[in-house]
C-alpha cells in the first residue's frame, strides 16, 4: 500500500489527530507534513484537495479532513 | 487493539469516507453504525462526542469528524 499523507499545521486539534492516525494506521504507513513549517506544501495540499487542517490524503487521492484546526487560507498570510 | 466505530447516515460523503476508513484501517478494526438507521445509535454517538457524521471513535475515545455528512441534529428529525 503506498502510503497516505497527513497534512497538519501544530495546532492542538492537529497533534491530536495525528495520535490518532498514527494509532490506526501506522507510522510507516503515513508521511507527516507540517505545512505551517513548510509553507511550500502548502501549494501541494492544496492542489491534493486539502481545504483545512488536519486532513490526511489517502492512497487513492481522497481527502479526508479531520475534525478542524485551521483553514489553508489563514495559513497563507 | 479494540475496534473504533464509524458512525454514518448513508450519505454520499459517509460512505465515500466509509470506504477509506476500511482501507486505512481495515475492516476488522472498525465497527460500522449507521445511524440514520438505527436510531437508538443516535444518543450512543452523541455520548461518545459525535456531533456529525461521518465519524470515527477510536479506541481511545476520540472522536474524529471525518469531512461533512450531516450533523447528528439533523439526523433526529
Amino acid at each position: 500500500m503506498s502510503k497516505s499523507i497527513f497534512y497538519h499545521a501544530g495546532c492542538s486539534v492537529c497533534v491530536s489527530a495525528e495520535q490518532e492516525i498514527v494509532n490506526l494506521i501506522g507510522i510507516e504507513n503515513v508521511e507527516i507534513i507540517h505545512i505551517g513549517e513548510n509553507k511550500s506544501k502548502i501549494l501541494e495540499a492544496e492542489e491534493a484537495g486539502v481545504k483545512s487542517v488536519p486532513a490526511l490524503v489517502t492512497p487513492t487521492n481522497n481527502v479526508l479532513h479531520i475534525n478542524f484546526g485551521a483553514s489553508i487560507e489563514d495559513l497563507k498570510s
